[in-house]
């Protein structure tokens, strides 16, 4: 894999220019819809809309939906679609396509395998999560734990996890809960070492990829990973809220007794048994109706990263960082931003986020600057690089309007005080 | 309401065709696309697109999505979506807008409110249900019951819960979980008498209104029901797979304890706080991100629905079903069929339901004869009439083809024995 030094990185426009132009990834960006004039480092929010998704949605309504109505489900295949979609995941994750469902919420799917964790460590009573990890990770092991009133949420820093895991899982934790990528800074665990240790201390481990499907390379059969969790929206481009997708390793294929059973994750939904049996593989991780029109445009955005090298979009995912990172290096400490993401390549995933007590302000005067960039509470400014269809100007001019930004105060106006945008 | 006695039924197409012409919802048809020369009996699998359908998911994608990038969860308002999808449903089954929450499907719906009633009821360990309930109904029962390993599914038959419920309730019962009405038979229970019946035994109620919302009037609020499912893909006509919803009344707003706890159920969602605290009222049934394509489209099947008149839907679509069932009942037995949808109208929802041993090669005969209506296993020929865009014509049609289908036995030709279709 390309890890460009320092030394290699580009010090020019021009030469970002040239690099662009000889970067293998260049013909993707066409495959998007860009705004011009943005730079859109929001991508690990939400993705943008690949140019073929608008072909593909007309044609599910006038030629799917509204002429061959309910016929459609078979007609157009819309049945076997999430099968397809997951096989499409599978080969980003370093999962067999039976090893995969998509379905429903990052969310749910988290809430089936948590619950079918605890049953397959039946004596054991924690979850272990990240006391910093995403918030919905933590409320739906919160929330089942509550509910079984049997079980309890413990949580542990991220950076003691990284340093020496076996000390963090005790005996009686049950299943490990964790991001791969973490959401605010950026910083990648090791996936196959914190897998390990867990397992050497029985517990099980479930990875959210949702920072790191699409950008990052991730090989959870290499690892021995359990159970995962994952993203539509944000480096799969699937859309706003799109499906999201479920990993069972195989090993549990036989034991996995999940709390959630739908009819579609039954062995013969339309036979219409009376008794539940569950589907095969991680089939069975299917619950109700999937959302097919959400469904249609993931499956446009899954094939298109699918048909793309992933060791092409790692490589470029760092030159990318790297350049912005080293762009910025010079002056973030006088105007009081801190660099939050590791330098350490193997220990960065797809994102560059600075730390500033006013990252409000600032990201909102980037975002005007044309640069949309994200903000996390309380004081993250965080900005995606997804490899896909950023190129090194990108990166490069991003780093001039925010070194522009905090040299000329602009982002001190009143008018970036406003309310807080929602996402 | 409407009620039409044998005797002002239409006796001719003619008659039909005047009654179609005076129709109050006339206009409603008119804002549907329908395929030319079906008539579509199938509202009740997949209802047919509304015409408004294409121009905002263009508008999703053409100006929120691709232009407006992450920034359309405010500026598109996305973020209020499943709020103003949910109170456009609140209005067609008799809640308050803040009970009701769209989100996820009907089986994970299912899934939480049985939750939460287990959690209201600890001391009992039954939930009731009917032998041939929905299958979802019963996996979604059985799943739970059995991870918890605490609790068990018992069933008993809807006639038995329909002539006498409270003998079939027993002190161990948690919650009784039915449909409304029945998806096979098309027989609707008395909703407030069950209701009734349930309490008396101190146990509570979950409704599933798959088979009812948009088509039959339901009165939540009268009832004093404690919750309910419902689907958005059927007469809400939402497109395949919509988001469904689940309806929690005030009196259980602040005791529930949903076991999902996913962000957007939580109070303060982008706060990202650490520890879960529920949404007010029925949004803390929120969990995942929602697949906003998906809602955007039932978001226009909801407010075409919640703009026509309840009163003359229902009367109509007893128009409609009398029509059909007066049409086919002086044949129905010489050709082996059975009428299974009562008719008695407060027992009947909105499709009439035609028992025979061979009911799939017949059903295979009218959907080539244009008249799209369903098979459900064993031996169920399923015609949905949804009263919003079907006409007095389509029922003396439909009626007419079943006829020439049965007297011709052309239903007997090897064509129609191909593989069943999948839904």
């Amino acid at each position: 894999m390309l890890q460009p030094s320092a030394t290699d990185l580009p010090t020019s426009r021009e030469a970002c220019r040239a690099l662009d132009a000889a970067d293998p990834l260049a013909a993707a960006r066409a495959a998007f819809v860009l705004p011009p004039d943005v730079i859109y480092l929001d991508g690990n929010s939400l993705g943008p809309m690949p140019a073929a998704t608008r072909a593909r949605l007309q044609q599910a309504l006038d030629d799917e939906w509204s002429r061959q109505l309910v016929g459609a489900w078979n007609g157009a295949g819309w049945i076997d679609l999430a099968p397809r979609v997951a096989a499409g995941i599978a080969g980003l994750i370093g999962a067999h396509a039976d090893e995969v469902a998509v379905a429903d919420s990052t969310s749910v799917n988290l809430f089936k395998l948590l619950g079918i964790a605890l049953r397959l460590r039946p004596s054991r009573r924690t979850i272990l999560t990240e006391t910093g990890n995403f918030p919905t990770d933590r409320y739906v092991a919160e929330g089942l734990a509550g509910w079984t009133g049997e079980h309890r949420l413990r949580s542990v820093d991220r950076e003691r996890l990284a340093a020496d895991p076996a000390s963090a899982i005790d005996d009686d934790t049950a299943v490990l809960t964790l991001s791969h990528v973490d959401y605010r800074s950026g910083a990648m665990h090791d996936l196959a070492r914190i897998t390990a240790a867990a397992h050497a201390r029985g517990a099980l481990v479930l990875w959210d990829l949702a920072h790191s499907t699409g950008a990052v390379p991730v090989d959870l059969e290499a690892a021995q990973a359990d159970f995962a969790v994952g993203c539509g929206y944000k480096y799969l481009n699937g859309g706003p809220g799109a499906p999201a997708f479920a990993y069972l390793a195989r090993s549990w294929h036989a034991q996995a007794r999940s709390p959630l059973t739908g009819w579609f994750g039954h062995r013969e939904p339309f036979a219409f048994a009376p008794d539940y049996a569950p589907a095969t593989a991680a089939g069975q991780l299917q619950c109700g109706t999937p959302p097919i029109l959400s469904l249609l445009s993931l499956d446009v955005g899954v094939q298109l990263l699918a048909g793309l090298d992933g060791a092409a979009l790692r490589a470029k995912s760092l030159a990318l960082t790297d350049l912005f990172i080293a762009r910025c290096l010079p002056w973030l400490g006088e105007h009081g931003l801190e660099l939050v993401t590791p330098q350490a390549h193997a220990q960065r995933g797809s994102q560059v986020s600075l730390r500033h007590a006013r990252a409000w302000p600032i990201c909102q005067a980037l975002i005007e600057s044309g640069v949309v960039g994200d903000f996390r509470a309380p004081d993250i400014l965080r900005l995606g690089f997804a490899p896909a269809y950023l190129r090194h100007v990108d990166a490069w001019d991003a780093a001039e309007r925010l070194h522009a930004i905090m040299r000329a105060g602009i982002w001190q106006d009143a008018r970036f005080d406003r309310q807080r945008r929602v996402t």
